[in-house]
């Protein structure tokens, strides 16, 4: 196995998420057949990732240069800092083009289940953050889940003495969905939150 | 985009064939959330594929040593070789267990509408093959298609005149499978290729 290096690719290829051996497999021959520097690409942006992707001291956003592209631009306002689980829901959150301020990555959301406390996260990071720069307002961006909830509650206390604002997402009935299969939980807190026109 | 190392991995996991640009993503973040060795192993695999891997220059196989795997096997029969396809049927017939011959592969099939000639085969090897190694069968193990079945007969007529035996393999329903769900023209050939009992 091990001396075979299709096999090996094939079994490197079949511990990525949701690619099993057969999928490996039909990978693994499909840049066989291509140009060799189509491997080669492949092989480079992961080394690549490896050498060059850390986190950004400040916001501990995956960057390959430090401070990252949002702590870095001076147009960003300062006094609002909007907290988010991970990297892919800080890119959600930019692309709406609706947030101009800071954000901060947690890597992850307080879940008691699976041994995750507020000492596994960036949680420390946000604090003294908090108490270097001027901040007004903290978004919990946190995914609306039991375990975003219980990260935000947390915070929440944690930030509170320092009289900063807090606040989370709004809940609601998404944008174009049908309200026939809009689920119970988000209905009842749509309905909860209606705003006046 | 070229400057930022997740995009450029995003951007080429995405070259993938089955893997769009959400799901390159997604591979691209589980990639960044592992210890650095998890990609490292990847770029390893894929660079050690390019550098390693070529064909057999006996059967075409794509192996590390050469001659391969089948080839320096001195328990198969040279008498018989069967032609396939490309590397995954020569697996899946080495999985039946049933063959114990030697192993031809085209890489691809003649097929006048994607523009691929019998020059564009690894054919011409095997003819030399054929005059030079005493062969008494040739399998022709093709895919059941028209791009299959076209080179099977080119094969054929070319190889009729060495006095070799071609044959090809059985067409009839699959084990396990329920008649009523056979497609029609797999049905018809087992019918005409009926076996007395």
């Amino acid at each position: 196995m091990a001396a075979d290096p299709i096999a090996r690719l094939i079994g490197e290829l079949s511990r990525l998420p949701g690619v099993g051996e057969k999928s490996a497999t039909r990978l693994a021959y499909h840049i066989l057949r291509q140009p060799k520097q189509y491997a080669r690409n492949i092989a480079t942006a992961l080394n690549d990732v490896c050498e060059q992707v850390r986190l950004c001291s400040v916001c501990q956003n995956l960057t390959a240069q430090d401070p990252c592209f949002y702590c870095s631009d001076a147009r960003r306002d300062d006094a609002v800092v909007c907290v988010v689980e991970n990297v892919q829901a800080l890119r959600a959150i930019d692309r709406t083009n609706e947030f101009r301020g800071r954000f901060h990555v947690l890597h992850g959301a307080i879940s008691p289940l699976d041994g995750i406390g507020p000492d596994d996260l960036h949680i420390k990071e946000l604090i003294s953050r908090l108490h270097t720069q001027q901040v007004r307002e903290l978004i919990c961006a946190l995914n609306p889940t039991l375990d975003g909830d219980a990260t935000t509650l947390y915070l929440q206390k944690l930030v509170h003495p320092l009289g900063i604002k807090v606040t989370r997402l709004a809940h609601g009935v998404a944008v174009g969905s049908d309200l026939e299969y809009t689920d119970q939980a988000t209905l009842s807190r749509a309905l909860v939150g209606r705003r006046e026109l």
